[in-house]
């Protein structure tokens, strides 16, 4: 189930949106039964696409930082999702101990682990703060917007267990994607549950390896649907080897964005599309909008300039990028304030706790909206209709185009489960 | 967890309230615990009196007929419980029967059961609806003032299993409490989920039975608060055998009424409450609010009139009253407007997804509200803060105070669980 938001696009529901408004009963079952299969990740969030003729998730992210942007209406959804993901992991859980991004006093970032805390603690459960950052030492006091602040204490390891002096949780929950790499204080802890676990972090994960779950999950659901997976599928191709500086490995990025831009059309030609299509090349274990570039034509990438190449070579903590996925761009025709927008969707457990849009006034609807500049918006529950209902008469209510992005982003958190399963390093495997 | 909903009631918040507000954490993991151990019934509604020096329900539905009552944004987080329940249940299923009250064209009741409809319905399941009266031998349409129509069909019994013409549900719904009886269209229905069970109905339930549990429940409860568990806990007696026509067995009620307004008087100079104690005298197996009078004194019982015996004296569906329950009366300080009102709690399965007030213009704050003249007024959520931030200064958040109601409704739904338990005429004994 999804909530009814407001979504800023309010023009006529098109094919692909009809046909999955109608299958509503048909999707949620479907849901119901992957997740008798298959563990949701904790929490997640996914950036979406509407492109009209295509809906299609970007990006999904294992480490949501943006709670601070669902509207305080949405919070007792969210509640009510963490009761039901506590209540699976650790019932008889008293203490959460919550790890935030290290060395950050952006207000918002901050704003979003006091949500987060205030979440668990409706909850049921006790929250404390633990800095993943060798260089606190003692409590530290983080000044918040609101005139309260937060607690960030030095975390105490001992042989099995990982907590703070006096605290003792049963879960560790991240909102810290590791992109640094998997510090020693989170190794073998084998008493407690850490979620997402560890191969869930950047250090590990690949997009790549998502998005080839993702396809599988696409297919699936258009079978169910009887329809081209393409439509809510967004096509890449990988490079292994890429060095930015030297150019050396940029032969694999030219050929498979040239190979990509000829599958784009022909697909644009089948369904009589009249864009001009483009890929996004992004670091392959990147995150936060860094490394990724627009390429309209394979020959862009030999005129790639000193600046784009810094840019492309590093992610955020100093990583190097050397893979790389080149994905099928998916243009966004929401605008807000006629500003390029897209909606990003919330969830927790298998459930869609809210979403808002990410706004960027100076970017076109072929670009990456994750980039200095960018702001939010959080979007709104609809005031009149608030449950779309199939089968009646146009007019009567309005359609919960929110409901399809609630579709895609579950679509993509079970990709981001299908993909947990097969990188989990303690699987057990059957043959 | 329990949303933030605004309530009537705007002093300060008292020392039972504060501590309840303080103890969530504690108090939302003390639910965990006893959910674990005990089932939810699927859904349940509670009435509930806060006379600022004792917080208590007075009555508990398990076939709740007011989701109509709740406001549009509420809606997400009832879906949001049904599919936790439905994934417990019977997560395969596609299609759920929901059976109403019968002879009704009441149309603030065929709204709520549109509305329970939608909400299983964007849960995932196909819903229709089944009428448990014989006279209905073809599809029956029922207008709604929105517009549309109901369609409620004949039952189709099969050997095993119960349903509608082309249509086999996994899970049968009752919204229909069952007063005249338990019908044989319901009876050995093995090979389905048939929620709230029969003894859920009150052809078998008792009041009695369930306050005893309560008091159970609100024992425990207080011990993890330490504090008296008078103060969320109505005292009550009960008489098996009263015929209301020749005036037998009132001398038990007479006796039982007496003996609880001294206990009650006892309780008010123990706390140094100003208040005129009073109790309730109801069917034991009634709804609906009818056969309900106020006693403030025992020898009113002597002089009641022909008209107050006939209502005393039969309930819904025309079953007569012998059994009959003596309640503490719990004064209502809620106000609308000036009206009398007493706030509704809505759960489904273990989560709270609503309230609304019972507001009745011509009733004192001693009296039953549940009567004809009665309306309801939907609580909206709070718009600025939205979730209880406890240890916080006062000022800095609103106090939630449908918090409290939302923890005594729980309670009385875990007090209900624990009663169909010990009602279960298919429950294993373990000696």
């Amino acid at each position: 189930m999804v909530p009814h938001l407001i979504t800023a696009l309010t023009g006529p529901i098109n094919e692909l949106e009809n046909r999955i408004l109608e299958s509503m009963p048909a999707i949620e079952r479907w849901f119901r039964l992957e997740w008798m299969e298959h563990t949701p990740p904790f929490y997640c969030s996914v950036d979406i696409r509407n492109a009209g003729f295509k809906l299609a998730p970007v990006d999904t992210n294992l480490f949501p930082g943006g709670f601070n942007n669902l509207t305080p209406e949405m919070l007792p959804l969210a509640v009510q999702a963490a009761m039901a993901a506590i209540e699976k992991i650790c019932p008889e859980a008293k203490n959460l101990l919550l790890i935030p991004e290290n060395h950050t006093r952006n207000t918002f970032y901050l704003t979003n682990v006091q949500t987060l805390m205030r979440i668990f603690n409706q909850a049921g459960l006790n929250v404390r703060l633990g800095s993943l950052d060798d260089s606190v030492k003692a409590p530290l006091k983080l000044p918040l917007p609101d005139g309260t602040e937060l607690t960030i204490e030095p975390l105490a390891r001992t042989r099995g267990r990982l907590g703070l002096k006096d605290f003792d949780p049963c879960t560790i929950l991240l909102n810290n994607d590791l992109s640094a790499g998997i510090p020693k204080a989170l190794e073998n802890l084998h008493e407690q549950y850490l979620l997402p676990p560890l191969h869930a972090g950047w250090a590990v994960r690949r997009k790549t390896n998502h998005f080839e779950r993702y396809e599988e999950v696409a297919k699936k659901f258009a079978k169910l649907l009887g329809m081209d997976p393409w439509l809510i599928n967004p096509m890449f191709a990988q490079c292994g080897q890429v060095n930015w500086q030297d150019a050396s490995g940029l032969d694999c990025v030219r050929a498979n964005a040239d190979a990509l831009l000829t599958k784009i059309r022909r697909k644009y030609k089948e369904y009589g599309i009249n864009e001009k299509p483009f890929v996004v090349v992004k670091a392959d274990n990147g995150t936060y909008g860094m490394g990724i570039m627009t390429v309209r034509d394979a020959k862009e990438l030999d005129e790639v300039s000193r600046r784009t190449k810094n840019k492309m070579g590093t992610v955020k903590d100093g990583q190097q990028v050397t893979e790389v996925i080149i994905q099928e761009g998916v243009p966004t025709y929401e605008r807000i304030n006629a500003a390029v927008a897209e909606p990003v969707v919330y969830m927790i457990d298998r459930y869609v706790v809210g979403g808002f849009y990410r706004v960027h006034a100076e970017r076109g609807i072929d670009e990456n909206l994750n980039a200095p500049g960018a702001s939010f918006v959080p979007l709104a529950f609809s005031a009149s209709h608030h449950l779309p209902k199939p089968g009646e008469k146009p007019g009567v209510s309005a359609p919960n185009r929110f409901y399809m992005y609630g579709v895609i982003g579950r679509l993509a958190m079970l990709a981001a489960s299908y993909e947990l399963e097969s990188t989990d390093p303690d699987a057990e495997i059957y043959e």
